[in-house]
């Protein structure tokens, strides 16, 4: 058993990134926190937060709650099959781990089927691993390592 | 526009909750918090929360954050098709708004096409409304009001 701290983001799935993200702030209010290409997911993303308890978008990136992150592909084949075959949707949950390394150990014991056997450099600095679907109940799951930049 | 606070919890859809609800507590060290029927949803659903960022799982249901809901139909014919058709996987994604009813209001204003017109009992004593993924970019969005009891 690993220690996930919390859920670090959800991930929606888009072919138009800005389009998506703009229209999902004009609703609710959300504001856009970092956009950026990912070389190593070969993807555009763009993180969206929730306004927050006190209605004021916390200070720092995220103020330690969950975002919305919009992911687009730019030659990345398997969110480009995901689109072709559902549309645009959720995609991912992201888990925050203390330890992606060993996280990423003791569930290849568990026999947990691993996309990334180790970590590789994800959006906002973060390194980030994926889990296969087919050992987590048909979702795909990200974990990522260290606070929100 | 409204003020989206937080996200509340992601769900995911599957056949069956305690499956799905034991065996993600036992790989990311969990806590299973609510397991309830929904009779307003014709679901049985489980809350599964994060350790927290001191690893202790917080005090009160979430300790304002995010959590996964395991969602399983009883009698709930659109969750039964979408597992018909994908299999489990992930659901929708629910805000926390402030005021759900003035929230709905301002929404079908701008536009967006509401599956709830009103508010319905939804789990944990919250009311619920779902909005139509035709106006939300494909994503299912649930909002709810009030904190997580």
């Amino acid at each position: 058993m690993i220690k996930v701290k919390r859920i670090d983001h959800v991930a929606i799935a888009v072919a138009d990134r800005d389009g998506c993200a703009d229209g999902l702030t004009a609703l609710f209010g959300l504001a856009v926190g970092a956009r950026e290409h990912v070389a190593g997911q070969a993807t555009d993303v763009a993180f969206l937060h929730p306004a927050g308890a006190d209605g004021g978008h916390p200070a720092g990136a995220d103020g330690g709650q969950a975002t919305l992150e919009i992911c687009a592909p730019k030659g990345n084949a398997s969110l480009e099959r995901f689109l072709a075959r559902r549309g645009p949707g959720l995609h991912h949950v992201c888990f925050e781990v203390e330890d992606l390394r060993g996280a990423l150990a003791t569930l290849k014991a568990a026999g947990v089927r691993l996309i990334d056997e180790t970590p590789r450099p994800g959006a906002r600095g973060h390194e980030v691993a994926f889990l296969h679907p087919a050992s987590t109940g048909g979702v795909l799951f990200e974990l990522c390592a260290g606070s929100s930049a």
